[in-house]
This record gives C-alpha cells, structure tokens and sequence, in this order.
C-alpha cells in the first residue's frame, strides 16, 4: 500500500490531492478532518480524496508521505501526535509561509526522527482559501521552495523534488532563515499593507463613498487583504523578526515620500518614481 | 464643422478619439501633438485621429468641444493659450486625477471664460499609457466624476454627462474637494505604497533573488507602480495636502501593525487582519 496522508484540506492540501489523483502517484489519499473543521464528506464523494478521517493516529504508520498543510500554528501539536507514530521510512513535509518556525517544532517534537521531515513552500498562495479554492493546476509552473537542514537524506530530498516537480511546479532548495527573509519582503510585506490600506479606509467616516469610488488599482493592490485572517496572524508571528524590520523599513519609506511631496522636491519625485516604475516595467511575470 | 479637439493623445486621449469615431459623435478629431512627443501621424493613418497638428492656436475657435488629456503639469500653460481664441459656445473639460488644481487653473487663466469649463475624471487608468494603449471601451461602465463650479451652466453640464454617457461612462457629480480627497486615499495612496515597495526592493543588497520570489501576490500589489512617474509626480504636488493627509493615516497603521506583532498581540491581530478581510470580500467589483 502506497498511501499520502494530508493534514488540512484547504486550497494547497485540496490541490496536492487533486493533482496526485490525476498523475496518480499515491494507491490511497487520505484528508484528516479536524473536529468541527470544514466537512470532508463532499471532497471524498467528488473524488478529490480517497478517505477522510478525524483518526489520524490510525494513518500514520502506514503512511509514506505526511504533508502538513494546516494554519502553521497547528503545526506542533501534529509533529508531537506523529512522534510516537512515525514508520522509519516515512517523509514528512509541510505548505507552511513561514520555515523557520516549522523547522524548530519539528526539531523539537520529531527529536531523532526530525532526519525524516524536510520543509516545502509551495508559492502557490491566493486570497481564496479552503477546499472548494482547490484546483489540480494550482502548482503549474510555480516556484517550490524546498528547505533541508543538517540532517536531512540526500534522498528524501530527492523524492520531495520530485514529488513537486509531478505537481507541476519548479523546485529550488534553500536555507530556512533566507527563506523566511525573503519572504517577508516579497510576500508577508505586501499583505500586511494591503490589510493596513483597507483598515485605513474602514476608520474613515465617508467608507462608503470610498468603497463606491474604488476602481481597478484599489482592486488589485488590495486583493491580497481578502487573504484568510487566521493563516495570516500565524505567519505575523512565526516571522516576527524579518517582519518588523521590513515593516520599519517601509515606515522610512512611507517618510521620505511625505517629505517629498511635502517639500515639493519635484525632481527626487520624478526619480523616487521613475526608479519604481522601471523595476516594475521590466518584472513582468503573470 | 462640428469638431473635437483633444490635447494630450495617450491612453485617454486616444481611446476618447475611438470611440467617439466609433460613435460618429463628431465630424472631426484632431489631436494635437507636443514638439518633440509621441508622433501622432500612425494615429491618423490608423484612423483614431481624422488630423494631428502642434499648430493648436488654428484649432480653438473652430472646436465645439476641447478635451484636456495632458499630465496635469501642462493645463496652466494650455488655458492661457485657450483664452484669447475660445469661442462663446465651445465646452472645455480635462481627464486629469486630481480637480482642485484643475479648477483653479482654469479660473486664473480663462477668467470670464472660466463658465466655459467644466472637470472631468474618469476613473479607467492603467499602469499602461501612451496612444498604443488606448481602446474604444476603456470607460465601459467606468465611473466618470464631473466637477461643476458655481459658474457653470447647466446646458454645458447636461452637454458633458452626455458626451461621457456616449462613451460607455456612469457619470456623477461631485465638488473638487470631495473629489481630491476621495481619490487621494482610494487611488493616489495605494499608488504611493506601491511605488514604495517597489523600492523597498530596489534598495536591498539581494534584489535580484527578491524579484526572482517575488508572485502573484506581489504583482497585483505593485501592477500600478509601473505607471507613468511623470503623471504621478504631478498628482502628487497637485494633491498634496490631501496625500499628505492619507500618508501620515497610513503611516500610523504601519505602526500599529508593527506594535501588535511586537506584543505577539495574537487576538488584536486576529481582528485587525479579520476587518480588512472581511471588508475586501464585501467589496467585489471587478
């Protein structure tokens, strides 16, 4: 029996079990249901999973890959429930934003069979969430992040590569902290100021009007503040550090535009300006 | 000779002149050109144009209906030039983001003829600009705000509603205060914090890798910084007690948002992310 076993069924763990249902790479896969969490009855009826069981104890062992794809902040408690479970051959991975966090927990719960975990970000996020978001495509052509440490098997990273590249997706393999740096900048940043934009104009007293005469770039720019609360509170947390100082960094230049404009510094504006928009211009990934 | 005069042949300009030959609303459209800007002659072949001319002083008199589309910046300098040749019937409007400085403008420099001009924004701006980017149904269902003064006529009003209708655009009035400060916190602020971030990037040593990360995420943030810095400087200087306004709010949110993950604030977080979400959801116009 070859068998995946997938904690949280949401938009990733939905779409991980959707594509390896197509390529058929797993005998059986199975979701675990958390008490009073989403149902997962509709997704095994429409095919999307094999079983669905909140008796996760009773998977574990038999288990060849366990992927954790739930809020980050359930991540501990699952690594100190697999412990005393967890067949020698057994890989475990993970979907989670932030790594740092989830390689310590997993350092800490797995103790000596922390060798069998190796942390994955998929860079497949989207403000929808939960199964029904789900689509087999999800991974196409997206950047697989894949973060080893010291003692993981040459390979079980092997195999998680290829696991991801069978999802569709195109994997690189890097340090946790550089990781989490990165992502900071580029990710948890603008959606922290997306949010910040949208609760701007929720304690203004005309929200209404503004909300009527909101067009395309408010559109776009605050799509991501439509993101799940609870993922994005976990992530706020788990990458405090790199947070704080890009938040503080953009403080600085939230600033300098004030004085700017305040100054009427005309040419620094234009070239504050020209700067951003080349960089922009010449990224144009879709 | 009914005819339309349009200054500034860009991604507004031009796509005014296409569907108002689509629409036959005027029997012809000149464009007039800057020395040393974007040559009109393609667009004349192409048909978007009927004539292109930098000779705009033969053209005044003879318009019914003369249309602003410059950077802000160049409107002083235009209305001077109108003065002396507007004949008594022909309408005045712009197409620019910010209405105050317009307005003024128009009062210092076509002083009893000021009655003659009435503001316009319609609001389908993109990150693309130039005549190239200009398409007959950029203001389809678009919202257009219309900026009467105290001294316009009602006819003239009535006149311009009607010629954005034509174009595919929902109109309404508004004063150019409430306009500046409406779109200072809904458009020229997230335009700003995206200009931002992108220089954020800019300015850090692994740049490179950032923008090898960065995603979908990133691109709908920052798609508006890759617009025009030109256009943008000016909204700036011309918006700016307004954008400074919004700025110092942002600036405070920035720092909320630093203080509660700093606290590890768990439940303060929580809501503060779950308002923004819950608010973006809501608001779903496309």
């Amino acid at each position: 029996m070859n068998k995946i076993l997938i904690f949280g069924v949401g938009l990733i763990g939905g779409s991980i079990a959707l594509k390896v249902k197509q390529m058929n790479l797993f005998e059986e896969i199975v979701g675990i249901s958390r008490t009073n969490g989403t149902n997962l009855a509709p997704f095994v009826k429409s095919g999307m999973l094999d079983r669905a069981t909140e008796n996760f104890e009773m998977e574990i062992e038999s288990s060849n890959l366990i992927i954790l794809a739930t809020p980050v902040a359930q991540t501990e408690i699952i690594f100190e429930k697999l412990y005393p479970l967890l067949a020698e051959d057994t890989i475990v991975t993970d979907a989670g934003s932030t790594k740092t966090n989830v390689d310590l927990a997993a350092k800490k719960f797995l103790k000596e069979k922390y060798n069998q975990f190796i942390g994955s970000h998929p860079i497949a996020g989207s403000e929808k969430h939960g199964p029904e978001a789900a689509k087999k495509d999800l991974f196409k052509n997206k950047n697989i992040i894949i973060t080893p440490h010291s003692q993981s098997k040459s390979e079980d990273l092997k195999k998680i590569q290829s696991f991801w590249k069978s999802l569709g997706g195109v994997t690189s393999v890097m340090d946790v902290k550089l990781h989490d740096e990165i992502f900071s900048t580029v990710s948890h940043l603008p959606h922290l100021l997306a949010f910040g934009l949208v609760n701007l104009i929720n304690d203004k007293k005309n929200k209404a009007i503004l909300l009527e005469f909101a067009a395309s770039g408010f559109r776009d720019f605050s799509r991501i503040a439509a993101s799940s609360a609870e993922m994005w509170r976990d992530i706020c947390l788990a990458n405090k550090e790199s947070i704080i100082t890009d938040l503080h960094l953009y403080k600085n230049e939230v600033e300098s535009i004030i004085a700017m404009i305040d100054q009427g510094s005309e040419e620094k504006l234009l070239s504050y300006l020209l700067k951003a928009s080349q960089t922009r211009k010449k990224w144009n990934k879709e």
